[in-house]
């Protein structure tokens, strides 16, 4: 008697959210298909930690697409435009900043949406979350529902009913600090994450932009030592 | 004073459908935004059809995107399986045949979704159709009902209020032939196009595959001569 091996899609950016995440598809029994892209953003060394972080949790493959999300524009993460810096949380979270990018997890999730089907997978595993986050349209509970529904209308699979597509997003609701000490407890090394916006071309995080403060304010409040900025002061 | 320009991101393949909805597009007076992807089909050169449609319906600008998903595999349009030849009409709407792409109709509406919130068009036009259609789960009106929905609750404007996405699908309902009178009326030159799965090298249509079939059903049923196969004779 064999015991059927659950495959899950795992977005994976290499950062705190989205590692985290993944250590809890790791920790349910998943197999992981993880899924990265490499769309014209400035922080492409995101890419090298999301290798780590996949071959870590022993991926049983590791997928990065090629997008033309720059070929579309509009974002500092993708165009010249500056990284908006030093800013407040109280700033972080009042509007949405310009380094929103259009349609990007509703792109990311149609990608994986489309392996899920392939594979088999019937569990996509996001690190969105609506707490300490850059207040991203597409990181709200209300999108990830509709996506969720979407998608279980778009596929040959899920319309024969062999498949039901369930959009997973463990963090929604937990505050930076709690998904640090969730990975902590899951065995997140988190040495292995990136999470800055604009690292200098060594990968040293700016500690400047929004997503270094975020994740500033999470290790401390979860009263945890960041690994990454305690190896770049040494 | 000067009327506003409304624009429309229309997704266009060079098929008989995607032509007739750009035609119908062209006709309410939308500036017209052409989207159409390289993504591993076997007839690539459907993107020449699809230059020539968007130059004849004096598009603002045809964007062209290249997208991996031959990388994700598992459709007779972007691998080696064979394509579907000599079908019935019964057997072509009885079951998804495998030239089904998975959520490639969710991941080209991403596109066209992040590219309407960045030139601030509101309109998404696609040929889909549910009547003399090959079966894809994607062309149902249930399907773009639940994008719709999910699309207004992605975007940065949508979410703040300065745009309302509409998914137009004017094809949805009529069957192929109603599909090539409504573009004749609308002007529609039918030689401009391709339809073809699986063309001759100098692309010439099979016709045998399911999208040849369903064209030619149209033309005959709608007693139209089409100027493709008119063509080809000479």
């Amino acid at each position: 008697m064999t015991a059927t091996i659950r495959k899950a899609v795992v977005l994976c950016s290499g950062g705190v959210d989205s590692t985290t995440a993944m250590a809890m598809a790791f920790s349910q029994g998943f197999a992981i298909y993880s899924l990265s892209f490499r769309y014209g953003q400035r922080h492409v060394c995101e890419l090298q930690a999301a290798a780590r972080v996949s071959n870590y949790f022993n991926a049983s493959q590791h997928l990065i697409l090629d997008l033309p999300l720059d070929a579309i524009g509009a974002s500092a993460l993708t165009t010249s435009v500056d990284i908006p810096k030093d800013r407040s949380f109280e700033e972080i979270g009042k509007e949405i900043p310009r380094t929103y990018v259009p349609a990007r997890n509703t792109i990311f999730l149609s990608f994986a949406l489309a392996w899920a089907e392939v594979i088999g997978a019937q569990d996509i595993f996001i690190g969105a979350n609506a707490i300490d986050y850059s207040g991203y349209p597409d990181c709200r509970p209300e999108y990830l529902e509709a996506f969720e529904q979407m998608a279980n209308r778009a596929l040959k699979a899920t319309v024969e009913g062999s498949m039901r597509i369930r959009i997973r997003a463990p963090l929604l609701h937990m505050t930076k600090a709690e998904i640090v000490k969730t990975g902590i407890r899951y065995g997140v090394d988190f040495s292995m994450t990136h999470s800055c916006y604009d690292p200098l071309p060594n990968g040293t995080p700016c500690q400047r932009c929004d997503s270094c403060i975020l994740r500033e304010k999470g290790f401390r409040e979860a009263g945890i030592p960041d690994p990454l900025l305690r190896r770049s002061h040494v």
